[in-house]
């Protein structure tokens, strides 16, 4: 794995699409008096379907084709996101992941995007990563301009700008942030979009060596928005759970290949088996007792391209969606 | 509601696609001696399912995302379109609707696109939108080019140009006219590609709060074309009216959200129940006879957003849609 | 058929996007001493799904739109491709087809894309085109860069290289050559996107009259990389003879269009029935041995449009095509 691209770069040109087109895409842009531009793709704004699908674009730091269309994969929710890109390790784990907390006072939220491909911070005197993931991808990107995407349904405080720009080492004119609320239908589409992103932080929690995944795709049905975060939260994580399909193309043996598909699946964790709110509320609102390998898609192909032999496990559940989605 | 986004202006580039790649889209291009540029898009020139395409997109002012590929939604037909909007009101009601009734002497057109947002006239002494839609949008668009599609299978006479021109206030060089007979294939995708266009209207005529419309999408199977005008027409709407696919996104009670899904499908019409051709010959032809809750997607699904709640209603029907198209 | 528009003018943008995104998309650029650039599109390079899609429209001479979903039409083969072409005529046969027949001592190769449309020959004195297509065609391409795609798994000799320049009239360092290995996903997704340049290229060789096929469209599964050469090829070949689907667009009598339809599916053919692999290694591995007839797609629809009818045949195979891609 040695990554040359950057997704800083390759992202921007997306985000000067949000701007340009708010009007169309029914942002509302807020520049700070420090110069950091905000974008509200869902909090006053209304945003939409769209707004989501090139935020997804740019999470996946301008790497990954995100398309909308209509399928009858499921048995009642045709709206649906198609994704893939030109490198899922680095597009889906290098910036879409949502692996950087922020928090001042009482903002907490998680940043995606390629910001984080920049962040660091200093421990013991030596500058490095803000997340430890990157030292495995052995990745660090530079670029004159930053984006980050935060899943919230309020605009960050400046404290939290500031503190994103200088782990950037950019001053916050050059900074955008981009806030989508988990129930407007822009966070649906951003969430939903990362099904590929879940089965390749899977993939790494299950110590697959993430060099041999060398491409994937991915879709899974848009969930209609639910005005609480809980139902909202839940919906989104339940589009992927019960009805997220992943192809993913893989180097090395047929052994290590069919044992992800094996594990990959969502219904291969012990906390499979209802609706996502419903889970987080017997864990008492408590993320971190949810078991980590519960996030990943229904249902899996890996192929493994030295022997050409595909291995596949998990299915699509209708029936938990609809319990999920509301019939 | 409160519209800032120029449709013309946004139609614009993809105006400028057309003209820019005639050959390659085979379109003739005439420019008249008033300057006016005329695209033909299947009348002696045969255009083609690419064209339909970029035009469907014209018409929806530059506001929509219209795609084509195969889907197994229906028995027979794979060829399908997808749409939506990044506003559906202003893009579809806006933009799309074919409300402007033009006729000089014996031709006779209904006119659509970024045009009708700008045309005006002189009523009692004061200046209004030539169609009432636009006073309830509230919104009277303004650039220096315009373009307006026209479904007719002959180019319009002189008269009709400068009728359009003289209505948006505009010079007939800043005038593009796009004609799509409704037998050749662009006709079809782009009447077919009005499936979400049709939601809205029914909508609105049901009066459903449009400010309440937040987002949608749609999705029909491209007629196959038919030589003759009635034969066209008929299978255009067929498309819609029994294998149209519409999911909205709606502000507002769980009421309203359920009273329009439970009206909105075609299946609810009193003339519903054979192919279109069929009807309008029984009703001689005379298209004010037919209902005019007929025109509307075969099935529905209605999210409250407010609520979270989906509502669902009406259904494909592979046989009539294979009496219509021809199995 | 008259075609004026330049399939090597409309693909140089997408070569451009290639070169300048070598990184994103993972392709290695070689400058050979002579000028001429070779993409390495996943030899020593990993190129990937997206890589291949560009290239198909590539092969496509700009004139076509292919995109990258998950779809259900198969049991068990989600990730699909869908193509269809402005001019299906002139971008499958006239740029898309391989048809060029390249080989220096042990190196041989088949070229496909535009420097096929410039390639010329000297015989008997008179200049006339490299394939006897093309004389059918009518079709003389010029431009000032060109571009081959080669279905390969190692680089063209600097001899081949030369050779094609000269063909076409141009220095090395104005042509652009693009190599995919069958093996490789790049090579799956631009072989497979011939789905639609295959029935083009059967209903020639049936004598079905070209100009009046006036458009189409297509879609086949992705297969999953093979890493021996019979065996890629032979599931490229699988995708489109065992799940490949077609709906063309014909002028002219329904007998004609009828027949096309009879005619067309592989179903068709007297080697049909087992994956191509296994016919190839029965016939002892000589291509020619085997029936031309069975390159085509699974399935077919024609549609008159002079009456308007619409005539079927074929059908999908799941069994056969879960024998050659391995459930």
């Amino acid at each position: 794995m040695e990554f040359t691209a950057s997704v800083n770069k390759l992202a921007q040109p997306l985000v000067q699409e949000l701007l340009n087109n708010a009007d169309k895409l029914r942002l509302h842009l807020h520049t700070l008096d420090n110069g950091c531009t905000l974008i509200d793709a869902g909090i006053n704004a209304p945003g939409g379907l769209e707004a989501g699908r090139i935020i997804t674009e740019i999470c996946l730091g301008g790497m990954g084709t995100v398309s909308l269309s209509h399928s009858n994969y499921t048995d009642n929710w045709p709206l649906t996101v198609n994704v893939y890109s030109t490198n899922p390790v680095l597009a889906c784990l290098g910036s879409q992941y949502a692996g950087w907390s922020l928090s001042h006072e009482k903002y907490y939220a998680l940043g995606s995007g390629p910001a984080r491909a920049m962040a660091t911070k200093t421990k013991d005197g030596v500058s490095q990563p803000v997340e430890e993931l990157y030292k495995e991808l052995a990745y660090q990107d530079s670029h004159e301009q930053t984006v980050l995407v935060i899943e919230n349904d309020k605009l960050p405080p400046v404290e939290i700008v500031e503190k994103i720009a200088a782990a950037c080492g950019l001053a916050p004119a050059q900074l955008t942030i981009i806030v989508t609320p988990t129930s407007s239908l822009a966070g649906c589409v951003q969430v939903v979009g990362r099904v590929l992103e879940v089965a390749m932080h899977k993939a790494h929690a299950l110590h697959f060596p993430l060099e041999n995944i060398i491409d994937g795709s991915g879709s899974a049905p848009v969930c209609p928005p639910h005005p609480n975060f809980v139902g909202a939260m839940g919906r989104t994580n339940d589009a992927i759970l019960f009805a997220g399909l992943v192809h993913l193309f893989v180097k090395g043996g047929d052994d290590a290949a069919e044992q992800l598909a094996n594990q990959l699946p969502s219904s291969t964790s012990k906390d499979y088996g209802k609706p996502f709110a419903k889970i987080f509320k017997e864990y008492q609102y408590d993320f971190f007792k949810i078991d980590a390998m519960l996030f990943s898609p229904a249902s899996v192909i890996v192929t493994a391209v030295d022997s050409g032999k595909s291995f596949r496990a998990g299915r699509l559940d209708n029936e938990l969606l609809n319990l999920s989605f509301g019939a």
